[in-house]
């Protein structure tokens, strides 16, 4: 039996940064998704014991006995193996994971992916259980770099791990939503794997990944929202690592340092996040290049506002130059210091500029996507075979 | 009989733009000025009828019949002309006086040199009364970039009037200031003369160009601070040319359109400038290194909050790039939308690193002066003849 999933990545439309001094942010799913094909051996076979997982781009295989993992991994079969109620990995079963992830051979260039396969196998065991399989992913975003790699790797496992459990009825033809009880559940669980990734991650990547569309977060409450108008992204992803624990440091120590200055600085984010927010969701009372133009304010505002933070970055500069030859607004979207640059690309720009201003952004070293923003969350594939 | 008078120009160390929306502004003087010479006949002759200004950096002479000025300018000389007691220029002066200047071939390529001028002749028949006299002005203040070129004239001009008319006393040797009656006398004479040529002048630019130092500026009223701690910037003349009204009109209608906002944006910009002052004015608690990178970390965020307005440009963003760089901090002074940026060069930064960085920008055509900021105000020189 084979199932396919995808889970999309996000981007953060306003508020990154703000967010962590009690600010609204505004996040949004984009149409770069992370894919996992799950295979299931239709009869038990007992010459096939291997649990395998391929990471596609990586051209990286690992793979595990499952009776081995059976013996290494200490559930209590009778309470905590439980699908329809996700927990989170006790430090005891993550310590025997993370031994059973470091015997395989991960190139040490690569060695962050550790904890990712951590999650893999936490995920799949508490879910599936003790059954051989192959999963294979392949993605659209680049690791690391703010795009929510990590929650859509959770949110898409989970997915085909929970579709291939029997326990969603949804069978669309093509690509289909999960039903709302199902999503909740992945939610959860992606959740719950985002936090072996992240340490105390804020739910907003799985929560953008699983539902889809857009989200306002404040206060650790997060808010769905619906999208009323169309909204194009050109994303820059420059490549710069980024330290996210310093970059949110930094600004917390800024604070301390200029805690007036910085205290208005945060309200005229939530002003922004809300306005942008309200904007999104406001039904047709301007037309579309209007509620763009403001969009593309509201951008450049929130930008001053995170450079006033000091969490820029040359090469974030040198998109924001290239980008603004061609009347083009951008600001940074995430921790900032590097990562990923958004553009908006209104309905009328033309092709011919977008394309220009690619090129542009790629003999610079960037690597650039065009998105869709505030679209599909995570969707299953059930292949006939 | 020669006197010669100097008058510095300024810079906005923080808060440009907010200042118009009820936030305090930083302004302070540099050490580049504007020189004036004034030549007065030792005794009347009648065969020298002239008042000759010569434009020495613009190579453009100008020059009447004391005579004509005489019957053209409609003083009431009973009540009007009195030195002591500064007035505004009325409309019908101001006509007579235009016309006066409409005559003399001002190239089309400089006619904004025509309120200039006026305010000249204004200023010279109403400080001096009608005798001939030859008045040479050069300056190292660019025109018209932000640098208080209009003011430091103004002031240098009242200053050399003032000490020729005989009521300074202070006769030092060399450069040497006016006494604080005659300083006030001359501050309200250049803002007359500023009104001539700005139409609404904020005052700051006079204030500090008489007195030097720094000031402190909010809702109109202007507080002088005493600066303790030495302070140099690299200021770079992009040459683009402004819209000043433009600039502070697209701020006012942005704060229309973002109240909430922008509002936060000019509370933030109020504080920065608070704590600047204080920095400035603060003895010795902190390390001079301590201050300047306070001083670095605020003009920083005032930049970032100055490009939330909308008032940066690009041209301004390739000084930020190039400084960076060699890790100095810029920030835009004055309108904005081009005009000049500050560089603060720390007390530690090594001549090779700001030669560098001098010869990058000039090489990207901008134009850069050195400067030291919170120096003397206007001073006069008695030539011994």
């Amino acid at each position: 039996m084979e199932v396919k999933a995808r889970a999309p990545g996000k981007i953060i439309l306003a508020g990154e940064h703000a967010v962590v001094h009690g600010s609204t942010a505004v996040a949004a799913a984009i149409d770069l998704y992370t894919y996992v094909t799950l295979r299931l051996p239709l009869h038990l076979d007992e010459n096939n014991d291997r649990l395998t997982l391929q990471l596609k781009d990586l051209s990286l295989e690992f793979s595990w006995s499952v009776a081995r993992l059976k013996e290494e991994i200490p559930y209590d079969d009778s309470s905590n193996f439980s699908p329809s109620t996700p927990s989170s990995c006790s430090s005891e079963t993550l310590k025997s994971i993370a031994a059973l992830v470091e015997e395989q051979n991960i190139p040490e260039a690569k060695i962050w992916l550790s904890s990712g396969i951590s999650t893999f196998l936490w995920l799949y065991t508490s879910i599936l259980g003790f059954i051989p399989a192959t999963v294979i992913i392949t993605t659209e975003l680049p690791y690391g770099s703010g795009l929510g790699s990590s929650a859509a790797f959770c949110v898409a496992l989970t997915a085909a791990l929970i579709a291939s459990s029997g326990s969603d009825k949804t069978r669309g033809d093509g690509w289909s939503s999960l039903d709302e009880t199902n999503l909740e559940l992945l939610n959860k669980w992606a959740f719950e794997g985002e936090k072996i990734i992240h340490g105390k991650p804020s739910g907003i990547d799985n929560t953008v990944s699983a539902y889809g569309n857009m989200i306002k977060f404040c206060s650790g409450e997060i808010t769905r929202l619906q999208t009323n108008m169309p909204l194009r992204m050109l994303i820059t992803n420059t490549k710069v690592g980024r330290n996210t624990k310093a970059l949110v440091a930094g600004v917390s120590e800024r604070t301390v340092r200029h805690p007036e200055a910085m205290n208005s600085v945060f309200i005229a984010v939530d002003s922004i996040s809300k306005e942008v927010a309200a904007i999104i969701q406001s039904k047709n009372e301007n037309s579309v290049t209007e509620r763009e133009e403001r969009i593309k304010e509201l951008m450049e505002m929130n930008q001053g506002l995170l450079e006033s933070m000091g969490v820029s970055h040359s090469s974030i500069d040198t998109v924001m130059q290239t980008t603004l030859k061609h009347k083009l607004t951008s600001k940074l979207t995430g921790a900032g210091g590097g990562g990923c640059v958004l553009t908006l690309l209104p309905t009328l720009v033309s092709g011919t500029v977008v394309e220009k201003v690619v090129q542009e952004l790629e003999s610079s070293g960037f690597q650039c996507f065009t998105a869709s923003i505030g679209g599909n969350g995570a969707e299953i594939y059930f292949c006939s075979d």
